[in-house]
């Protein structure tokens, strides 16, 4: 028990007014999430290791489990820690497929881990938010838009930097490069997507070099890749590019209704945007995508992102397309609080401490308590019969903004002071209640200091 | 992808109705803890192994990270899993005493890993609801009363079958057994512990045997274990067994204090009771000790408990003394719903599905979600233009009691149905409100089905 302490890299840890800045955010994302309909899941944290691990650069980063006295190989668990919330949620959706209804409308708030190396905005536990909607065998286009548009409403409504949405649309690059006459357009997609490390002539002379395109087709990936607008405009500018294609016709359909959708939506900081460099580096991306930044953040890269996978699971007979976009909690948040851009009102609930006389005098005060309890302002009693200014400063300490005061004998009635203005008024414990704004924490927001 | 899914033993999963009453349950202990001034905290999930496993029986369940890809032993993280909310909480204290003040009150909702035989109750990964108050260097015994009673209220306010909190002290026991005569008490009260398991004269040869007590003293052991009543008379009965101790009447004095306070707050299904045989096995409880156990599932054991503990944490300078107390929201809640006692009202959050006339029309049925969302009410479009009576049997499926009809062209206004009753009434979407039970899903509450 003696033993120092010290944190764990990777593991942030918030106190309790931090905590409560989170807790005031979850909730806010949830009640956007159930106003539009999707029910809250949770996962069980651990996954069979065959169903994480793919043979991908994020299988060295899984946590595996085994038992602290394992006797032997034998007792190993065959388990992992999710790495994300996609991988258990395909499989919730087909172990639990006959319990569900289609289309299936879920969000998801828990953490993951993943044992990379810790940096700002990285971490080896950390939280995020989903939101999806999976179909059976079809889901259709619509919901691209609906889902992109719930999580720019559960964005606008909490007090971040300004935040912005960048689409793009799987199909649009394809539908380009096919009808350009590209032939790996994976490739091409990876060697763009070395725009914002390496200069564009390079990028040019890798499209040439390494996917077989003419200087030309490169000039035009690049043009491509280089539109960037809030509305709908790029249609115009990619049809100027004039690569005619079946598949571009439809991703450009589709980027439009999603900015279109989107924007409509949009507003306190959030903006939105096609930006047609956009492509997301997993594989399974089949339409639109999104990336999520955050201004002033952008060493943060994206702070959130997704899009639509036409398999998002399947059993073999079945197959449950899905479109969904994933935000990150932690990523977001404990860089905000560690710059002071977020902080918690005060480390406690209690809006109200209740002083005390003498410690004889404890169920009145408790009596105090409980009539405040049940019209839902949370208190606390003082824990001992202190001087009243030493009760007064313990209140100050926890940013707890009123102090209670009962009748002394043969004195007035009830009291409360606010101490931070250090009015004092009669008040009722069966009728008073402090303003709304002071009966929970509340997040408050600071200019970034420099 | 095409593998066969099943389920993980011991990692139960909830379905999204299922997961409404988990979710309304935790809502409601939160706010319980948060109107008795109680913060909420979050720890990491893993802990360093040497502050787990500390050479007990728990230690083979601890679960230990290692890296898939970890190249020798010397990639071990050194880290497992927490398996219980205490350690973790107790670290937390330390590592961050310089940011906390004292006493402080948290509350801390999170899953724990155990990796024991899964059975009804016990799991691999459960969920705790767990209260505590933490002092430095001293922790006043009123807390004792306060921490306890605050679980009271919060279990009270659940809809759970009868739940009874049985106290006693550990002073009580230490001093009764000491004024008794005999010299090693740990090992009495073990052998007490089996009065569960053994007729009551084995339990007394035993404690001949194993303890070296006299018959006589033998049998006041058992009688002292034997007393349980739901009141302070039990002080009487202990008096009248003539056995006199300064710890005893400490005891007696703080046992009484606790279950009078405690029979004060509690109501609806929830008793309390003086009962002289609880020990709980763990060794660094002090003083009060509860156990909580749910009238019908006495099989599950208790579905709670906790105590004071002198020690909680320690940094060799300064000592931590808490009294807390844990309910097992998963072990109670998960044999509950799979028996039906507990059902969500519905698996969505949806109050009202806004119908569609066809595609071309989704953007005036959105029109009227967002005005219904304007106003706090979840409701969701429906994905499809199908016939009315399709529409309609897409919101029975999933438990959403209205379905919204816009005026089509040349028909009449906006007119919402209650598709339980069939009742179709004119409704305006900047006005209309469904009745306050059917915002939300609620807790369905069911007689067990034999």
């Amino acid at each position: 028990m003696a033993t120092r302490i010290s944190p764990l890299s990777g593991f942030p840890e918030l106190l309790p007014s931090q905590r409560a800045v989170e807790r005031e955010v979850i909730a806010s994302l949830s009640r956007t999430f159930e106003l539009h309909g999707f029910a809250n899941i949770e996962t069980r944290v651990v996954e069979p290791l065959d169903r994480l691990a793919k043979g991908g650069e994020i299988d060295k980063e899984i946590y595996v489990l085994r038992r602290l006295q394992a006797e032997d190989a034998g007792d190993d668990t065959g388990l992992g820690l999710h790495f994300d919330l996609t991988v258990p949620f395909a499989r919730y959706v087909l172990e639990h497929a006959g319990h569900l209804e289609f289309p299936f409308r879920r969000f998801q708030v828990q953490p993951a881990w993943r044992g990379e190396r810790p940096q700002e905005g990285r971490y080896r536990q950390f939280t995020q938010a989903d939101v999806d909607i999976v179909g059976r065998d079809v889901l259709p286009f619509h919901h691209d838009v609906e889902v992109m548009g719930v999580m720019v409403a559960a964005l606008a409504a909490l007090p971040l930097p300004p935040v912005s949405f960048q689409f793009n649309n799987r199909k649009l690059i394809q539908g380009f490069y096919r009808g350009l006459g590209i032939a790996d357009v994976t490739e091409a997609i990876r060697v763009i997507d070395k725009l914002d490390k390496l200069p564009a002539e390079e990028v040019a002379t890798q499209l040439v070099e390494r996917v077989g395109a003419t200087p030309e087709q490169a000039q035009r990936c690049l043009d491509l890749a280089t539109i960037r607008v809030p509305d709908t405009s790029f249609v115009e500018r990619v049809r100027a590019l004039g690569v005619e294609d079946e598949l571009l016709d439809e991703g450009l359909a589709e980027l439009a209704a999603v900015v279109e959708g989107c924007a409509a939506g949009a507003h306190g900081g959030v903006s939105v945007e096609a930006n047609l460099r956009i492509a997301r580096g997993l594989d399974y991306y089949t339409g639109t995508v999104v990336e999520i930044f955050m201004s002033g953040y952008e060493r943060l890269k994206s702070v959130g992102g997704g899009g639509r996978y036409d398999a998002l699971a399947s059993d073999g007979r079945t197959t449950y397309p899905g479109v969904g976009v994933s935000f990150g909690v932690s990523r977001t948040l404990v860089p905000l609080i560690a710059d002071g851009v977020l902080s918690g009102s005060r480390p406690v609930p209690s809006a109200v401490l209740v002083a005390l006389t003498d410690e004889d005098a404890r169920p009145a005060s408790e009596s105090v308590a409980r009539s405040l309890r049940a019209r839902g302002i949370p208190c606390e009693v003082a824990p001992a019969p202190q001087k009243f200014g030493k009760q007064i400063r313990f209140a100050e300490r926890r940013g707890i903004p009123y102090v209670w005061f009962l009748p002394v004998a043969g004195g007035e009635g009830h009291e409360v002071k606010d101490i931070r203005s250090g009015d004092q008024v009669a008040a009722d414990p069966d009728t008073w209640s402090p303003p709304a704004e002071d009966l929970r924490p509340t997040i408050v927001t600071t200019e970034e200091q420099q």
